[in-house]
């Protein structure tokens, strides 16, 4: 029996992409092997990474001077990549802190000899808003200003794109890329871990601006290196070919849907319905400002958390896995990605409805 | 219809692996969800990767002042992280170049302010021979002597491990790990991309022993930090969960086979029969020493390369694939991974035999 899924990453993903693995696990692509088992190098998956970056340009409206990377290591390791390519020594950089994978990307920078800037900080709030835009301005002379479009403990997302001028503008969009529309040319890099809205772990998108190649300092490890791996279409080395391939299918799969207007119009249909019906209850409380909930991550407290292991355990029983909430804000928490379907958005609404009948 | 796929890497996996990773494709574990959805921090996926640590652990014989780590990046990813991990600038670091991929490693080790000595390199023999095991010394003060067991461009492996007295020796063994028995304490550091012997590429493991742990330069990325990794049981970011999995359900697979003695018998009657028609032949032609050859990957010529094109589509008209020498060598390579069994090497010769009948 397939459950509702509702982890913050690795996340649920579409029921009719894993049919498809499975089915092809053998025998893809008339090739008499699995996708996993062909050289990165044979036509067959040369064709599949083009056709996944291709896709990826189409659906996001990536500009022809911007490249599109498929790396390993993670959000977390571009954390390092991210000032390794783009700094000197000395060099100024702005950070926005707006919860805890801010301030993990703040920390690693701190290793690279910079002078690290924190512009905006939302400490006073406990981290349930985001700036106001007036209020982020990057540091003078700063290499780039980097943020956290949604930060999924904290369920805060922002409702818009910070103006920093002419400062690159670098974003890790882990948690909420593909979610909706968004003006890439806005960006001077985007970065994203692949387990929520792409795919499996395992795999690193980075769309990074033309001009902003050709900058990293020599310690950057090759396999981190922006024009290195651009200049050899991200196969240096050998690239997580299964991610690569999953990504596709997935792209493929909200091309099918409608693209990202028609993704972002589910999914404000699916945060709305759970942050009405968390509002509409004195059970159940959401603390974030609201023009700053996410529409990914939903976290939510029961009025009594003495109650909170037996919501879990009767919700794991209905099929509506991985509510527990991160282990350092504690209550619930409910990540409603792309492949999340309104049923299983409904499905929880009603059984918190029924649990606060019988407990309220 | 399944083919015999002699791909360097990604390679052939087993098929029995991949009819398991299909079935469960959609609900693994009983989970009602697939491997990759599942939260890395489960108890269901915490389990199985600690299974493969300790499966591994128990193939190799790995002692218990040794780490097991699933990192990211790949082998390339630790052509820098030896370095940065091992290292501090203007230390003395030992190479032996035995090939293509000894050189990226040193390429690369340059890269960290070291001086690096290159303390034996094959270049006289066009790397179709291993060092003898008496003239390998490390340079005075090394920090490490790397060396890289088996090359799967040149097909040479050595038929032992060198002897440096007390410095950590640093072993890049991609394409030979799992493939027979190694005295692991006899390594500093082992390392290994995946796609080889061990599943679908996105995985490196490395097996560090615990008194080089800690001494990582300030600016390691985090993600490749052995001593930060090894305290977080590689989940200090999101792991690679597909492929921690799969590399679970390949060491299983080697163990119910009888582990390491065993699949190195397999390798080598593999590989006898192999060469042994080659050898036996005057219209093909390995130029391997004898005692430096592959049981991994078997380069080979034709006596007439004009005859290339035919041999490699009469190859794959006969399931035979992937046999295609790399561009920097030319001719054939035919490489005969764990996963490759006796019955696809014995087609392969039967077709070399036919091809010579018509064509020699």
């Amino acid at each position: 029996m397939r459950v509702y899924n509702f982890s913050a990453g690795p996340a649920m993903l579409p029921a009719d992409v894993l049919k498809q693995a499975s089915d092809e696990m053998t025998d893809w692509a008339g090739t008499g092997m699995s996708v996993m088992e062909v050289s990165h190098r044979s036509k067959e998956f040369v064709a599949c990474a083009a056709d996944a970056e291709a896709t990826m340009r189409r659906l996001m409206g990536v500009p022809d001077d911007y490249r599109i990377l498929f790396l390993q290591g993670g959000a977390f390791g571009q954390f390092a990549g991210v000032p390794m390519n783009l700094t000197a020594p000395g060099d100024v950089v702005s950070y926005v802190n707006t919860g805890q994978w801010s301030k993990k990307a703040i920390s690693q920078a701190r290793a690279y000899d910079l002078d690290v800037q924190v512009v905006a900080d939302e400490a006073a709030s406990s981290y349930t808003t985001v700036p106001a835009p007036s209020s982020i301005r990057a540091a003078e002379g700063s290499s780039y200003l980097h943020y956290t479009p949604n930060e999924t403990i904290g369920g805060v997302e922002f409702g818009y794109v910070p103006d920093v001028g002419d400062v690159p503008l670098v974003a890790d969009m882990s948690s909420t890329i593909l979610s909706r529309p968004v003006d890439v040319s806005k960006f001077g890099v985007i970065y994203g871990g692949a387990q929520k809205n792409m795919g499996p772990a395992g795999l690193v998108v980075v769309i990074v601006r033309d001009d902003l190649l050709g900058r990293a300092r020599s310690i950057t490890p090759n396999v981190l290196n922006y024009k290195l791996m651009s200049d050899a279409d991200s196969m240096l080395n050998t690239p997580p070919t299964f991610s690569v391939y999953m990504l596709g299918l997935i792209l493929h799969w909200v091309e099918g849907l409608g693209g990202l207007e028609a993704m972002s119009a589910r999914n404000l249909a699916k945060a709305q319905a759970l942050y009405g019906a968390i509002d509409g209850s004195s059970f159940y409380d959401n603390p974030v400002a609201p023009d700053a909930r996410s529409w990914m991550n939903v976290p939510f407290t029961l009025a009594d958390s003495a109650l909170d292991a037996e919501f879990l355990s009767g919700a794991s029983e209905a099929g509506l896995k991985t509510l527990k909430g991160h282990r350092s804000v504690g209550g619930m928490r409910a990540s409603i990605y792309n492949a999340m379907p309104m049923e299983g958005v409904q499905a929880l609404i009603d059984y918190m409805a029924e649990f606060e009948r019988t407990h309220g």
